[in-house]
């Protein structure tokens, strides 16, 4: 699982940051891509990554304003252009939809692929045997969601030993111990997994939030996960403009992250009125306030580790 | 008049050559910017240019393939961040105004400005005592468009020899003259402006395609143009692929040229598939055919000069 900043600037795209897009890549676990918002130029960022448009299988959309929507129709004709052929699943407000068959229409852009649309709603978004993806309405004047990717715990690795002691010698039964919960053996012995397995490696969990205000139930949605990528569009100095805004400063973020015990604060969504002394300047603040906390910016990519790795 | 090229090339974005759009600077002569096409990522390459969103005061779409309109929305948002606030005209075919309201409506978008749309028809769309822009129907399987953009002529200079004849000194009166066909002095003396002006500066005119297959018609609408801007998305050696997709070869549209003794060819809209070195082999083809004649890249700009000038 890899997070690589695609854009990490807020309102208007500026020569240092583009407007907002992320991709989650994970090709060792299941060869894919998902895309978490979609700015304008989203798809000419990616010119300067190794990323393959026509790997990204899901976009997840937080809301509908302009810097985190209007690179779709781009992106999308290229995917088609570039032999995307595989069905894209896009996850998004209300509007995304409207806004992307219109594009397509207006432009008579034929995809060589089909769409499928899931309006977001709170809760479970999708899951399949290896990860869940929940959504969390956020607080921005316009519907906003955050979105967490957690992985399911995988089984502890076979404790060779243990098999020994049973008589058990490698081969493919090794594979079938590991498959079922209490295996029973041709001579009736029972084989109980737990016992012949080291602890469960826990599932990574990664939360990645849209635009929004702090707000009350943001610390357990985001609990204890491994990385929290949160916008932070304004400095602690003006709280106020955030608010008006309906943004977060970044102190906000990362208070949150630090009650909830989040492992690594990623900073994005930042305005472009700050200078780079400016911002270097407020994260000593931050990391005083919470360590594992970094600013992000355009092409940074981040690996989320699996524990003990 | 500045012909500024913020993306020539064609159908997808490459690392060298963005989707279509080009500036028409006319600082000097009225103090606006006029937008030709806007694919995505044109504000963003504005960025790297001194022209202000806010100074564009028309926009012209040749069609409404997505390569020419997907940066419409970004652009139009950025135009009112950036304190744009007076009157939009956009000049397209159908399907524009359709794209850009739904855009607006979906991202929640409200402009400091109002724009006024007008759906292309083949001849004059706009005209003002300096200046007409006409339109006419090209060949592309879509609605596509050609806009020749004409200044009008402008009295000759004055001839101080000649007024001094006439007993005229230097003074205000002058002016009058310049304004006014013929004048009544006090005295009763009629002096007919014809007589003390050299002969008209003739307007600059400027024809600026969108896609399109060679077809009748076109030599006589670009006739004796300063400079023709059009697309060359092959090279001769494409020729059927060029047919097949509804586009002109390079040379076909520098035989176009030719024939309508047009002062320069700039050519834009060139295919990703050639490189460098294959445009530089081409050119000296084109230009064995047609001397007055370039590839343009992202960022070229190229004066229109007066006559004699």
């Amino acid at each position: 699982m890899e997070i690589t900043f695609l854009g990490t600037g807020s309102g208007v795209p500026s020569k240092q940051r583009n407007v907002s897009s992320l991709a989650l890549q994970m090709h060792q676990e299941r060869d894919e891509i998902w895309l978490f918002d979609c700015g304008e130029a989203t798809q000419h960022q990616i010119l300067n990554t190794t990323i393959k448009p026509r790997k990204i299988s899901k976009i997840f959309i937080t809301h509908t304003h302009g810097d985190h929507i209007f690179g779709l129709p781009g992106l999308l004709s290229s995917r088609s252009f570039q032999e995307g052929t595989s069905k894209l699943e896009i996850y998004g407000p209300k509007g995304v939809k409207e806004f992307i068959e219109t594009s397509l229409n207006v432009s008579q852009t034929h995809l060589k692929y089909s769409i499928e649309y899931y309006e977001l709603i709170e809760g479970v978004l999708y899951e399949d045997e290896q990860i869940k993806v929940t959504a969390m309405p956020l607080v921005h004047g316009v519907d906003s969601y955050g979105f967490l990717i957690e992985e399911r715990d995988q089984i502890g690795p076979l404790i060779p030993e243990k098999l020994k002691e049973k008589g058990i010698k490698p081969g493919p039964i090794y594979q079938e111990i590991k498959n079922c919960e209490v295996l029973t053996l041709e001579d009736g012995t029972e084989i109980v997994r737990d016992e012949v397995t080291g602890s469960d490696i826990p599932g990574r969990k990664v939360a990645i939030l849209g635009d929004t205000l702090p707000f009350d139930g943001v610390v357990d949605f985001v609990k204890e996960a491994d990385v929290l990528v949160h916008e932070a569009t304004f400095i602690n100095e003006d709280a106020r403009l955030a608010k008006d805004y309906n943004h977060s400063t970044s102190l906000q973020a990362v208070q949150i992250a630090k009650e909830a015990k989040v492992k690594k604060v990623l900073l994005n969504h930042i305005s472009s009125r700050y200078q780079p002394e400016e911002l270097q300047q407020a994260l000593k603040q931050l990391q005083e306030a919470y360590e594992p906390t970094i600013y992000v910016s355009d092409f940074d990519s981040y690996t989320v580790l699996k524990e003990g790795r």
